[in-house]
């Protein structure tokens, strides 16, 4: 089953390969793959071209959770997800918030990080001097590539040379710091590195007493410095709910996340849900989901033991819930001025910069975050849950209206089971 | 621009309000939602009914990864990503190491875990003898639920409880431990942790002196028991290259691992570029890639420090490669069994246990790292990126074949920019 030169087989050939290798020829399997082609043929090989031996576009559904009034401003967030109930927490979320001030941010810093990797094995101070002589003419050599981004408010804020030999025998980095404006600034972080190193390694050949070597040059998808805050607050009585007060409904809800803050077990699960809300944005604006992934989940890490993104307090009176998150997105580059749905969701949110963009996905994960919290320190998350997987079923078995009505009556007040819904509506 | 009832509203009345609200009334915006409805008015319905307020679909590429031998068979792996590159990375990964025995998998172990997060102010050791006592009955109390579970060869395999006063006042667990068979399992665990809370809390109403709450019943995310291990190995001499001896190639390639090893900037970059190709799958398969995503991450910082996920060394002349990820994913529940092209992808993979898409996707990730790993020890990763990223200009730019075969034989030597392509294809 090996093959040579798939790459550059046609779609229909790749299929078709593809059918007779794996899937006994049967018509019916093209079929699936074909029916989500789009029939204009000019907007399929857009799709196609995205990435590389394309057969078919795979659909998320793209839903909306309107009411998110953040920083004054009231926003309907485009959402990309596989996962029920998301959409509808973080719509049910933003609304309880809408009249109680909505989602405050603040945008600590937007600095990203990029370094050259290299061994060295003469002396550190060899190194030291030699940086210091050559660090004008490093910058000089990327001047060039970074004039567009200096335009745009941004470019090289700083580079240093870092000693590691602590952690590796001879390991050093020369470590840039960027400001990227409104892109995510990979390919710009990486041309620019990759500038540098050639300039350094030609130095370092005429300059340096011993041998160095460049092990890689590539921009950190870790940016700490590129940092959001987002809070709700209101007075701990309006929390109150049918079974209990405002005052115990806050003092449970804070314990929850102490729980997330104290238990790496319950942290990745609580912070797996702040994800849930920014990750549907992070899709539906064509951003990178595993670089924001990566970067949040090592920031919950930081401290030696994986924590809470979010916490919670009372003070004077007042309910606090906050999150603090590193988010290094683009408005501009990438995938963003070319899928057209991409477009769409930029234009909905009124054509966002970077740092709004951040604004508006760490509200989102907030949002999640706290209807997650509220769902299981009340009726938990399973009652919710079911109701959308009964919606799921309900497909699945292709259910008439009427018979949709009959069960969501029917388990309004019982567990869903496929066995039963089965049962009920007469299926085998 | 606050809406009540915006779930209520027909589709059109959603996109109409939307409209009016956010972009000023424009025929054009509809007409981008609209181009992606399916033309077949029940698979549409199908995928609307995946989430909430659903308004169009977001096509991501769906592509094909072939050659990749694992333990021995050979696979064409399906992928879902918005990311340029990763489809031709683990492609071209996979061909090098199928005539080198493939990839080699093992499954550590598929255990799952959900807890029972309580306060109980009275002594310990009253709550130790409680548990000893109700133990048999909590697991009676999901009998039922776990009867199918069984069938298919899972089920509740321990329960335990902790104490965690140590790192918060009164603060307990009932720790279960789940097998659960083909299924990602969240469904069940939780339906599971909630009915047995309900028996714990009304045992402990009637048998324990001090006062017991319950804060919350939920699956962890975090599986570090239920780990897959993925290696490859060659002759270091099968390595060599133009430029370098496999001797050289394998140090440096080893020195590159070491610094992701003992750098979190690397690290997280590094595990990012694995879970590029997992998600991937994890995408086409119809699985959670944000339970993936927090899992993998919180795995890697299990140490205090986060850390590579993968290694590699050097013995009795091979080189050998490997990555030890925790997995939890599944090939039946949530939308595999009703998103046509999840079905379709479960197919295309010979229809897998959940152990066996582990194998799948940890072999993706390890491809993946070799395919970064070997760009940024040899040329840098700009020169594959800048062509795949030419290819998305090009397409934006709606070049016609000429103007394609122009610009890529002109960029064949240079640094792709915009300014230079415009300039060449003398657009504006």
């Amino acid at each position: 089953m090996q093959i040579n030169g798939f790459s550059k087989l046609s779609k229909k050939d790749k299929i078709n390969w593809l059918l007779k290798t794996y899937l006994y020829d049967v018509p019916e399997a093209a079929q699936i793959l074909k029916q989500y082609w789009h029939n204009d043929v000019a907007l399929q090989t857009l799709h196609d071209s995205f990435i590389e031996n394309t057969i078919s576009n795979f659909y998320l559904p793209y839903g909306i959770a309107p009411n998110f009034l953040i920083d004054g401003k009231t926003y309907a967030l485009p959402m990309v997800t596989e996962e029920s109930s998301v959409v509808a927490a973080a719509s049910k979320s933003a609304k309880f918030w809408q009249d109680k001030g909505g989602f405050k941010t603040q945008v600590i810093d937007t600095i990203k990080t990029g370094h050259i990797h290299f061994i060295y094995e003469g002396e550190t101070a060899d190194l030291i001097i030699f940086f210091r002589e050559h660090r004008a003419e490093l910058l000089a050599s990327v001047a060039d590539l970074q004039m567009n981004m200096q335009k745009r408010g941004g470019g090289i804020k700083d580079i240093n040379l870092i000693d590691r030999t602590d952690k590796l025998a001879h390991y050093y980095q020369i470590e840039f710091k960027f400001d990227t404006a409104d892109a995510m600034g990979a390919n710009f972080i990486n041309t620019v590195l990759e500038e540098a190193a050639e300039t350094l390694v030609k130095a370092a050949e005429v300059q340096l007493p011993a041998k160095l070597t460049i092990l890689m040059r590539i921009l950190s998808n870790y940016t700490p410095d590129c940092l959001v805050k987002v809070s709700v607050s209101c007075p701990v009585s309006d929390l109150a709910q049918d079974s209990l007060s405002g005052e115990a409904y806050a003092q449970k809800f804070i314990q929850a996340v102490a729980v997330a803050k104290v238990e790496p077990y319950r942290a990745v699960t609580h912070n797996k849900g702040i994800m849930n809300g920014i990750d549907a944005v992070v899709l539906a604006t064509g951003n990178d989901f595993r670089a924001v992934e990566a970067n949040a989940h090592a920031y919950a890490a930081k401290s030696g033991v994986y924590t809470s993104l979010s916490d919670a307090k009372i003070e004077n009176g007042y309910f606090y819930f906050y999150l603090e998150i590193p988010l290094a997105v683009g408005t501009v580059g990438g995938i963003t001025a070319i899928h057209p749905l991409v477009k769409f969701s930029l234009q909905l949110l009124q054509n966002p910069s970077a740092t709004d963009l951040m604004r508006l996905m760490a509200s989102a994960g907030l949002a999640q975050n706290f209807a997650a919290l509220n769902s299981l320190i009340t009726g938990g998350i399973q009652i919710g849950h079911m109701k959308m997987h009964l919606n799921n079923l309900l497909t699945f078995l292709k259910a008439t209206e009427a018979e949709r009505q009959k069960a969501q009556s029917y388990f309004s007040d019982k567990k869903v089971s496929f066995k039963d819904l089965k049962k009920l509506l007469q299926r085998d």
